[in-house]
């Protein structure tokens, strides 16, 4: 018999875990930032890990890049001017880059490291970055935020990793002020928001500071995210004059490109809180 | 430092795992079907395992029990006579008695000890069963419904464990045909049918065999489990002469009671299918 190896990520210190066993571990390096590896996995295919934590994997990651770009794109009457800050997998890009009006997208991702090993261990999420209208920043998001010109974005995705070090700053209420100042008439920002069952508190305190940052309208998406924490997740959309709750449905229902997870009625679906989330 | 005891449960044949950590096992026994353990974990409370799979959690059981039992009951017009098969552990009656127009449960779990044992430990689950609407019967479910008059129940629920062993014969056609036999005009059965991630494949399966079995509607609800397979779970109902998209709405939204999970716009969201799974 042989040696069986595995990747554990240990969920809230260390009192429950996820396990995926491991073929091989395919590179493991230490940029600037943080440490990235990729494994190759028996069931979730490549799998991608910062400072040890689960980032991407190969068969489930669908769902999270759909969720965090085509609800808030659909929010927006008609996006052309896009942010990403941090989601350096290339994912979200992907997503975002399916929509056909859309003209231009800042990808700011602090650690060029993550992009570079995403192209080679991950090219389908890498498949849209030669696309005319991506343009690359490595640099730190919020200060990008801080500098951009009011009204310069139509929609705003922070792909952050969890609020703890260097994304930490990703989830202040000035942050939200900046991204709101930069959004547009119409404007909306949407940021990953964690668990629904382990991080119920972060979920209310993302929704608090965005209304005090000046959102008009907030609304919470939940979605399972088999890797995560927990097995379920959330992005929290905060509008600008719109409301999160009229999409653009009819456009949803009738989208001119595929997707795995999302769909119209999944959207609006993903917008109905559970009982003890609901304020 | 002293020793960690984790309990894992392994997925897909050992190539991932959920582990919780435990600080104690408190109940060990075989009973005349299986073996019962009970463990008190650090972050979700008491466990319940049934051959090394994990049954029932304090934290995270509410979203299992109350999905299993409230869209189906919202979905006939009046149910009045009940029928639950499994469900040893009492969760899913005690939500089917939160519904006041309910006047009779037949619960037919098959081993007595499951439920003895989490009136023991679980005993708020186990709140309800004093009830005087509540029976139960600790015999075969497959054989309770073959024998049981064409049209004495509203609603079915198939609360089981996955489909080996004495719980296969819980997803056969010859089941289904039983159940619709003896539901009665605008009937709904439904059953857990397992982790879309994992099973899609037995999802489509259970749907097409309730279809076949002669139900007129079919539809199945997704959402979060975190301590089961993936992290996200289902279940599919199937009805008789309703349609399962119209729901009683307005009762559900207007319900007399509390929930931690379910609501009205939670229902219609939990049926929105994944693009991947839609027929």
């Amino acid at each position: 018999m042989s040696t069986e190896l595995w990747y554990s990520e240990r969920w809230e210190e260390g009192r429950s875990a996820i396990s995926l066993k491991v073929l091989e571990v395919l590179h493991r390096e230490q940029s600037p930032y943080q440490t990235i590896e990729i494994f190759r996995t028996e069931s979730f295919g490549t799998l991608m890990t910062l400072d040890g934590l689960v980032m991407v994997t190969d068969r489930d990651n669908f769902v999270y890049h759909e969720m965090m770009s085509h609800p808030a794109l659909f929010s927006h009457p008609d996006p052309k001017r896009v942010l990403i800050i941090g989601g350096g997998d290339c994912g979200t890009l992907r997503e975002v880059l399916k929509h056909p009006g859309v003209r231009h997208v800042d990808m700011v991702e602090l650690d060029e490291r993550v992009t570079r090993v995403a192209e080679q261990f991950f090219p389908e999420l890498c498949e849209a970055n030669g696309d005319p209208r991506a343009h690359f920043h490595f640099q730190d998001g919020i200060q990008w935020v801080a500098d951009a010109p009011a009204g310069s974005y139509d929609v705003i995705i922070i792909d952050s990793t969890d609020p703890v070090g260097p994304a930490a700053g990703l989830f202040s209420a000035q942050f939200y002020g900046n991204c709101l100042r930069a959004l547009g008439e119409r404007g909306v920002v949407v940021g990953q928001s964690e668990s629904p069952l382990f991080h119920a508190e972060l979920i209310r305190s993302v929704r608090a500071r965005l209304r005090e940052a000046g959102a008009s309208d907030v609304a919470t998406l939940h979605f399972p995210q088999c890797t995560y924490p927990s097995g379920w997740w959330s992005a929290t959309l905060g509008g600008k004059g719109v409301k999160l709750e009229e999409f653009r449905h009819a456009d949803a229902a009738a989208k001119s490109f595929a997707t795995r997870y999302y769909n119209a009625a999944l959207h609006r679906g993903a917008l109905a809180m559970p009982e003890f989330l609901r304020d």
